[in-house]
């Protein structure tokens, strides 16, 4: 499917459907988990990998895993942008954070060795987001 | 200041320096704006402009007005991210967002030809963060 046979929002940006979202999703190796945190908006970029249609990742302890402690309803955005082009896309997945044992994974995501990034501190748990909603956008001209 | 005079957070990540963080705010052209709308957490990109402690951006009526005709406290982050090197920074804005007159803006703001990338509806809201809280983290080997 071209770009141009989708169809637009009513921003004018075309809409991505569901399937291709999913294709996004796993096609970048860092997200942004948004949630609510003591009653406050966070965003914060976490390393991520895709497994049907959950969102996986690993946390240190502290507000993440809080959050994920609550079962919570949460967002996770990733987008890839080119700025001299001025265009992109972007995909959002609304859906429940929790935390996860390593054996509820397959061995394919718990035995990566490029999750976290960030080697500063341990990150043992396992946070995973099931996919209520995926929605995607994108800027063409 | 070069990056190992920063010091570490409990998950090891550097801590940005607040005026370090506006730079790197005004650095990139796009951050992703988060709210809560009818109860869930949604993250969307938009370009932006900083103008001293505050983001300004254009909008079409939606969701994103909505919050700001609320005055709600919302998020902003930017990011640049290495995904060869897996290093990284981020910044965090937590602030009321409010839609302002073209006119309280100067028109360095208003003139400018890059707001928003998306040209397919019009954009005629212009809305302002003002920034309570600034945090910045970034990954480094």
């Amino acid at each position: 499917m071209t770009a141009s046979s989708h169809p637009l929002d009513r921003t004018g940006l075309q809409v991505i459907p569901g399937p291709e979202c999913l294709e996004l999703l796993a096609s970048v190796p860092v997200g942004r988990v948004g949630f609510v945190d003591a009653g406050e908006v966070t965003i914060l970029p976490v390393n991520h990998v895709v497994h049907g249609r959950t969102v996986v990742f690993r946390s240190a302890a502290g507000a993440k895993l809080a959050t994920a402690d609550r079962r919570s309803l949460v967002a996770f955005e990733v987008d890839r942008l080119d700025e001299d082009e001025r265009t992109g896309w972007s995909v959002l997945i609304r859906g429940r954070a929790e935390e996860v044992e390593p054996h509820q994974l397959p061995t394919t995501i718990t035995d990566r060795a490029d999750l976290p990034w960030a080697d500063g501190a341990p990150k043992d748990h396992w946070i995973r987001i099931r996919a209520l909603e995926i929605t995607g956008r994108r800027v063409a001209h």
